[in-house]
């Protein structure tokens, strides 16, 4: 009777994190917007020296390709949105740290790192042990000090260009955008 | 009789040299109000990433030490200042080659130039010749394509302090400013 219970418990955690919450829609809505294209290009390229990189973590970088080879090997939709908010809020504070207050893109960074953590809310429901172990050990790894991880010069429009590829990718269907 | 027209020509040009032209003083007082504090604070720190460095020659860095240095080894001012002229403009050079247009230090740096270009006619009647050999040597290694010299990282804003330094160490007098 207690197994059954868990079970159902758990069919219930998985379905709501298959489905997308209306939440995350409206969020990540938002986030497209500050994501248009003028502002990567104004806010993370003209605003920064010609060829400037940040350093992150090898597994930072999450790109169309990487989201196509995890859903091969049968992540779930969830697992992925999960994985997709954590490098993505890494990576918007990467660019943060490497800025002072009154660099003229800072404002732009804070007002996605609001976004994001309000994003946050919406996750923090879950833990690890909710998504497969190849996404918690990714995750773990982006939190881990970095002694374990290889690290990669990254431009910042770079960063938040594959935050957006990827957040069309993974929200464009459950939250019935258009294609954009 | 030859002879004594050419040291007397010598003599003249030294003594041009030495007295700051007219031109010369009006165009590094105009540099000195685009070099204030607050300028170089925004423009080269604030608006850069924390800790951004360009990379220019070792003998792209001229300290107010060195004018000393080179003082205590009878170079005569007016080639410390023709000195400065070169190091401060490739300086103003090497900051812009990492700028986009549209970056917001751009038009600072232009305008910087500008004043340097200004300048650079009121230099353009010396040749290396009128100064001593370790000063036009050492111009000659600002411009050669620096394969016999060592690559130093230097903060943008660093670069211009010690262009202000130096130059209110070599004008300062001649021009008569008010000690700032």
């Amino acid at each position: 009777m207690q197994q059954g219970y868990a079970a159902v418990l758990c069919v219930l955690a998985v379905l709501g994190l298959e489905a997308a919450a209306p939440g995350e829609c409206e969020l990540t809505r938002l986030l497209q917007d500050k994501l248009q294209y003028e502002m990567r290009l104004q806010y993370m390229k003209h605003y920064f020296p010609i060829d400037y990189t940040v350093q992150v973590q090898y597994e930072e970088v999450l790109r169309p390709s990487n989201i196509t080879r995890l859903r091969n090997g049968t992540v779930s939709e969830a697992a992925l949105r999960y994985l997709w908010f954590h490098v993505s809020s890494q990576a918007v504070l990467r660019i943060r740290e490497v800025l002072p207050e009154k660099h003229p893109s800072w404002k732009y960074t804070q007002e996605l790192c609001q976004l994001f953590d309000a994003l946050g809310e919406e996750y923090s429901k879950y833990r690890q042990t909710d998504v497969e172990t190849v996404v918690a050990d990714l995750v773990k790894l982006i939190y881990s000090a970095g002694a374990e991880s290889r690290s990669k010069a990254v431009r910042p429009k770079a960063l938040l260009d594959n935050c957006l590829k990827v957040m069309r990718m993974l929200f464009g269907g459950p939250c019935r955008w258009e294609s954009t």
